[in-house]
């Protein structure tokens, strides 16, 4: 039996051969259960989060949305469940979802995908606490596999002692600090870090998951709570996986209502929202409920499983995480 | 605070009051939480189904389909992981899946959203085999918010008493003796049943989960096994549940490649996909399977979690069963 015949359209499936196929398989699964697992066992209660959203499902890049005629209205298909989140945390204090996030992108590469699994947690509490609830998180994903996974682990030859060094604490340096050691590749302050930049730091810290904390306020999602002490960054995280890269992106989320309207206004994403003839009413509940009645501190996280699992798997092609990886060329 | 300012449009947010908002999103991760330890306590493993798809993820209706424009292409949202987990099931011997379940249903009442959560099982296995593993994954639910919901139960006014009478085994009819049963009502064989039908035959049967089986052929999905001794109907089965009427479809599958085609190009789905310029290429990887590869003796089914969450709450609105509850009038 060939499982590559399932995979319809694609060169995808050459690369395949049956064993490897469903031991990956196995391995998402387990990823999967373990994040839950986390969640169910410190009382995070599950939030259904809708597909279907305005504006408000967008990360940041709104032209990566995709449109949608729902009974003639032009809606979006999600890229985030954070701001439905950071709503009921305020009630339930611990929250989380699982979503699938569509992005259109058109590249077809070994990095991008069209959709994936992206589980979110939010919670009532600050930056630090955040940090050492995503080492938990992923944490826990990777000691389920370690527990669950011994034969999938020996057949795609993922070795057992490179896994245990992915398990927590996790270091973190500043994006300052990320900025200077990587000044030899011409970056400089303000740039977003590319792939490139994200293999190299890893690389540099011993081939380990890496937090980067404190990137600046101006290329990051409007929401990011200002730093205290410093107004040009923000108390974010991204957390650097080996071979994949960012796999978690976390901030603690800012509630005061005025600030949010004028950071929202100032921000990237809202001049592609105008662009594309929305408007600030698409944020309305989320705003109004800011404005009326939040809020206290809360800090969340997305955690793209694809890229966790391509870690885990030791893999080059984020296509090889998943049964049915999505593209612009694959459908089906 | 008030928790319906956080349910934007719709006059929905008016009946809702904070706690017992609350609780209600308690008992639906509950029933979920419920769910997904059946199956990772059973050897199921996980598949992640995609939510763009060809015509491969339509439930029977291709009318209900929202169209997407997929970089040119025409798609849908998907609205089953069904055939996906046929397939995987061939190696993987037991498999599940949740996904977002979309139909563009144009009715604003308490029956129907646009979006909601099914979680999918398929397994290598028959019809009884089937029975017995959606009876176990439903007790598993309701055994979970018995559990885990006490003060929730409390608060909504839930009776303990009620939810243990819906504890397995479930009572089953076939089809045919349900017609009987309704024939006062003016049903025939080979009707489809209407909700008002479903109440009247849980009523009759002791206001508890109660399985109708063996469904005329010419009113069900195109893969659903003709049964061996009568051709005119089919080893399916829905549950109905109190309150809430169908909460899981079930069925053993075809998986004879001539069969197959023969069912499809007859079906009243494929007249469908044909006026809306689809054809059989949609099914070319799934028909390709059993015809090439494929396949052992295998069932499945859908469970629709509002649905269950509905009847645990003993609710007439099935918009009381997640937070942000979807129909052509509310957005978030």
């Amino acid at each position: 039996m060939k499982v590559k015949e399932i995979l319809g359209e694609g060169d995808l499936a050459k690369r395949f051969n049956e064993k490897d196929f469903l031991a990956r398989i196995k391995i998402e699964a387990t990823v999967l259960k373990g994040l839950r697992h986390y969640f169910e066992r410190n009382g995070y209660i599950e939030v259904v989060a809708p597909h279907i959203t305005k504006a408000t499902g967008a990360c940041e890049n709104i032209a990566t949305m995709f449109d949608l005629d729902y009974f003639g209205r032009h809606v979006y298909l999600t890229q985030t469940g954070q701001l439905y989140l950071e709503v009921l945390s305020q009630y339930l204090g611990k929250t989380w979802c699982t979503i699938h996030s569509f992005r259109a992108e058109p590249r077809v590469d070994n990095r991008h995908l069209t959709e994936f699994v992206l589980v979110e947690m939010e919670f009532l509490g600050g930056f630090n606490q955040l940090l050492s609830e995503i080492e938990r998180a992923i944490g826990s994903a990777i000691r389920q596999v370690l527990m669950d996974c011994g034969e999938e682990m020996e057949l795609l030859d993922i070795d057992k002692e490179r896994l245990k060094s992915y398990l927590p604490p996790f270091e973190k340096i500043t994006y300052t600090e990320a900025v200077e050691e990587l000044s030899s590749m011409g970056v400089r302050w303000g740039d977003d870090l590319k792939s490139i930049h994200e293999k190299t730091l890893v690389k540099l810290h011993g081939n380990k998951p890496l937090f980067i904390t404190h990137y600046p306020k101006a290329i990051k999602f409007f929401n990011m709570k200002e730093n205290e002490e410093n107004p040009n960054i923000v108390n974010s995280a991204d957390l650097l996986l080996p071979f994949s890269g960012e796999a978690v992106g976390a901030a603690e989320r800012e509630h005061n209502y005025y600030r949010l309207v004028e950071r929202l206004l100032a921000s990237p994403m809202y001049r592609m929202l105008q662009e594309r003839g929305g408007d600030i009413r698409d944020f309305d509940w989320y705003l109004d409920f800011w404005k009326n009645i939040g809020g206290k501190k809360h800090s969340g996280c997305g955690i793209g499983v694809a890229r966790v699992v391509q870690s885990v798997l030791g893999a080059n092609d984020i296509r090889l995480t998943t049964a049915f990886p999505m593209n612009r060329e694959t459908l089906y």
